[in-house]
């Protein structure tokens, strides 16, 4: 018997089960904050609340792609470079609805040049400053501190910082991100030394020019993904 | 209206959806190689092939309680004292039943003193060397590599060799579990050196004698739960 053969035809639904959903925590860094992106649901349950865009997994999509799709339906929101799963929460009451396990993911987008726009089951769509969140619906504020930590955590092992600036940058643009994601000032000198020595970065023969300050070099990720520093 | 109070009655059912499952991948050291528990599967799909100790989720469980559970029923394990949460795997098309989604766990294990005993879906349970596994069920081949690159990494930042050990143990046997893991001898010197210097270890006024070996200290790790290492 090949291992594809039902002896009996296998009903999920014989089974009382879960339901499955994914959420999105997109941050973006803008105005010297980290931004979180969120939606005010426009449906039972929590109608009226701000909660992180997502919706339950359709069986024929892989669970990446669910999240990619919920995001751009609810925020308007489309094809973030950097998507990565979190963690998957399974509290058993943390849906009033019936028993829904979440597979959280998170998004880091450069600085956004357009507005979200707000879809399907969500009535707003809106950047709100990591700091100063409203109170969020079922356990997304648990989702957004794990999604936060495990972000400070991953811009100190790797080259990460890539997904939250455009493709060309100044040293000082690139040290402010870090400096509102770690929540801290970081020594300039110090800085620019271990991130030249890294070599994820690529010196550009172009300068920006702007303001009262001097040009500044632009430079360039070598890789745009997750690369481990030394 | 409050949050809870639904306009209709909400019916999983209507939706065709998916099913959820834990994994366990359960490491151990012993005989100088790192192990992985394994069950022969006693049902279809995949009857009579190797696999990772598993199942679905049940409705009143939650996740690390479900993973705990199946770990327990197929193999005998009991009270993993370390079970983590590793990824969660939602490719389309991996389990021949239905659209099943894995959310998959690692335990670490000290080496067993009792041998692991089948039971409920498992016909066999036996621990295996972990370069010299048997084809796995599923895409279970993957979930062991995924959990294998997280314990080598994490054994890096992390005191989590701890749950590897008993609860007092020799430097050499702390490096040997680092080694086993890590797939590469270490210096000796170097590595009780900063092994010192974390201040994780606690030295015990007892001494591990044995064979023709000089007696070695003995030590416990001060917390039982993975630490950063700086």
């Amino acid at each position: 018997m090949s291992t594809t053969d039902s002896p009996t035809p296998y009903d999920p639904n014989a089974f009382e089960r879960p339901s499955v959903t994914v959420d999105v925590v997109a941050f973006t860094a803008r105005e010297r904050k980290l931004h979180v992106l969120l939606i005010k649901r426009g449906v039972w349950p929590f109608e009226g609340h701000w909660a992180l865009p997502g919706g339950f997994v359709q069986m024929s999509e892989g669970l990446d792609a669910a999240a990619h799709r919920e995001l751009t339906e609810e925020t308007g929101v489309a094809g973030a470079e950097f998507l990565e799963q979190l963690y998957t929460f399974g509290n058993v009451n943390r849906d009033p609805r019936t028993r829904v396990i979440s597979v959280a993911y998170y998004a880091l987008l450069p600085e956004p040049s357009i507005s979200p726009r707000a879809g399907t089951d969500a009535a707003e769509a809106q950047w709100w400053p990591a700091d100063a969140l409203p109170p969020l619906a079922f356990d997304h504020a648990e989702i957004v501190k794990t999604a936060l930590s495990r972000l400070r955590a991953k811009l100190g092992y790797t080259s990460v910082a890539y997904a939250l600036l455009a493709p060309e940058f100044t040293l000082t643009e690139l040290q402010t991100v870090y400096e509102i994601i770690l929540g801290r000032e970081l020594d300039k000198r110090n800085f620019r030394k271990k991130m030249l020595s890294t070599e994820l970065l690529e010196g550009l023969e172009k300068q920006r020019r702007g303001g009262a300050h001097r040009p500044a070099q632009l430079f360039s990720f070598t890789k745009r993904e997750p690369v481990f520093l030394d």
